[in-house]
């Protein structure tokens, strides 16, 4: 039977406890947000005030070159790799990642069109997909050249018989942001190459969450986010990822000075460079890209094999303590039990859903809320311990029996 | 006849001249490329630390809303407004001046297509335009779904005919990069209108360097940067303005979840907000759209007519001194002598200019190097002083009369 002693002594024996004080947390708070946006990096405050008072106060221009400002991104890029099963110069940290979709999805729809599927006119993905993904692909849809319609598929079941001989694309974010269900990428992808189509995926959740192998499963493009398990700071330059073996191929229309094969010619013609490079467009904003570097090194510290391990013994603990302490409360989990089908989040519903949550981010409990009456708790395991989890359910258990929580509470926008 | 007696004087008279400590510049550096990188606002290193050490670091995920994250795009815009006579709720700060053109183009061109003009497929611009521009314009007319066709003109005098019957935007920069050549706004932009036309301006080098009124100009779409006169920082995020006789029939391709009416209720279909907000995509550079602010709050310290007169002061300085102090030398003026037709920069022609500028910035005077052979030199009335013009040219005369250059140097990429 679990205990908070038990959760110490998890504690005491986990090999990721030190990476906690690389992180500054606020006192009093157990932050479950942080796949929303990642804690701060103790190292990311020395960091910016060198960027901003050395490389840019002194050195003004010369630090594009100098201070290495220019190659970032795919230095960034080159360091992040590793965590997504990616290899050096096939990842750029650029733009946001809704704009990296844009960029993926049309160069996937051009490979496509150009090739043996060029009848194909269809992109498919779930109804459930992070509204932004979905956004992009009906944008693009709209816009482009040759035409294209979105299949919402209502169901993870659906999802094989609608990649059909219509099917150029299927785009679909690897773990779901509102439920925490995770798609098995290999089959998925097999399965898409198996019937013609290209499989373009969105690692907002996984990309420093879980081991992911994007060679493994032979995907062919992804995108990401920086800001979440990365923990690269509030709205951090996004991430492309385009495999060496389509690189030639790739092109996409935001075709940028960055993106072009030498910048500083000025020619007026536009010639995308090779490679990774031309996954990019126009000039980053430094400051926050220099913040990236610092959630990356933190990860330099681990692998992500002790992180997964680490990540479901928490969402594990917590499913297992909010079942059994918080018996008689609506609380219903909608995050899969199956380990290999779980992010590192767990959601529970609760018909007050909002107000709960809001109650217990007043108790310093930090998860947040998603429609329709879910609550979502991130598990990070760089700088949650076990006895974080213990006490969150202690709180949260606490608010439910006591029925602390205002049902009329105003909504705010939220993350 | 000029003296260094007399550059002092015209600083002491300066009624500008105290903004120059609002600045953190590096001791014995004339910078004069704020054109390409402005100077850091001493005010940057202590709202990195509030946003990075406090918001991102304390408050986390709740600063979205209380540290107003989620409004600093148009809270920036609005503040920016001003300087290039544009109204609140008519710019944001976001993404790339590249990105923001793409959205400001593509909108222009299905304007027409809805419009009495939609036979129109051609957009005009010139071909010493910024290249980014240019490339923008190519991808965008490749990729979309009427196909548009990009007419590249050699000179102003042609423009005018170009905009012909075909024509669907008539797309400049405002200030010429290299030349500093300013085009007549108002007059170019009555022309588009009189041949059915609409107008698309890049102030990269016009915001914050003079003063801009896009609506006694009537102009119809703008994009341009910060991280120039503006001293956003490095790459810090660019802005987009749409007035709002045109913001309801305003789309644009990228449709991203920040463009969406009602982000949070994550339903799976687009509908733009209302106004300005349709014009973002996705999650901000949170700490570099900060700094933002920080570069804005000097502009309240003084007016956009204060800064031009000084511009024009120093301009005219400058090329005073160069062509009085180093005669005998191959130097050709670039930039018009009519004030009307000049940006806040200088630039001339050297047959060896590469390595005339990296004499220049040994010796601590840092303008930059554009192809072909043009030494471009930026006056940024903020923190440039009359002294520091005679400083400058001092020194390159002393560097062409010693020929003290190294016509071999190597060539480093440069901004």
């Amino acid at each position: 039977m679990a205990s908070r002693g038990h959760c110490l002594e998890l504690d005491a024996a986990d090999p990721l406890a030190h990476l906690k004080c690389e992180f500054a947390l606020p006192q009093g708070v157990i932050y479950l947000d942080g796949n929303s946006l990642g804690a701060r990096p103790r190292a990311a405050l020395a960091r910016a005030q060198e960027v901003i008072g050395h490389e840019w106060g002194q050195d003004l221009i010369c630090s594009w070159n100098k201070a290495g400002w220019f190659d970032m991104p795919k230095r960034l890029g080159d360091r992040l790799a590793p965590l997504i099963g990616a290899r050096p110069g096939e990842v750029v940290v650029t733009d946001t990642t809704s704009l990296n979709l844009f960029k993926a999805l049309a160069g996937a729809l051009r490979m496509q069109a150009e090739g043996p599927g060029g009848h194909r006119r269809v992109i498919v993905t779930e109804r459930s997909n992070f509204p932004t993904d979905i956004y992009i692909a009906q944008g693009l849809s709209e816009w482009m050249d040759r035409g294209y319609t979105l299949r919402l598929v209502d169901s993870v079941d659906e999802l094989p018989a609608a990649v059909d001989e219509q099917c150029a694309v299927l785009m679909l974010t690897h773990v779901n942001y509102r439920t925490g269900y995770q798609h098995d990428m290999a089959a998925l992808t097999r399965h898409a190459h198996d019937n013609g189509a290209l499989a373009v995926w969105d690692l907002a959740h996984s990309a420093g969450a879980l081991p992911v192998d994007l060679h493994g499963a032979q995907a062919d493009f992804a995108v990401g986010c920086t800001y979440k398990y990365l923990n690269g700071g509030p709205g951090s330059p996004a991430f492309i990822w385009v495999p060496q073996r389509h690189q030639a191929r790739f092109t996409q229309p935001v075709t940028g000075w960055w993106g072009h094969a030498a910048p500083f010619a000025m020619s007026p013609g536009f010639e995308p460079v090779e490679g990774i490079g031309r996954a990019m467009c126009g000039t980053q904003p430094v400051v926050s890209l220099a913040m990236v570097e610092c959630g990356l090194d933190v990860f330099e510290k681990t692998d992500m094999q002790s992180v997964r391990a680490k990540s479901l013994a928490l969402t594990d603990l917590f499913i297992e303590l909010v079942e059994s302490r918080c018996t008689g409360h609506p609380l219903q989990l909608v995050t899969p039990r199956d380990h290999a089908r779980r992010g590192s989040q767990v959601s529970f519903t609760h018909p007050h859903g909002y107000a709960v949550m809001q109650a217990l981010i007043a108790r310093g409990v930090i998860g947040d809320y998603r429609e329709p009456h879910i609550m979502r708790f991130g598990f990070t395991p760089l700088y949650t311990s076990f006895a974080d989890v213990w006490d969150a359910v202690e709180i949260l258990k606490d608010i439910l029996d006591r029925r602390d929580y205002d049902i009329n509470a105003a909504r705010s926008a939220v993350t």
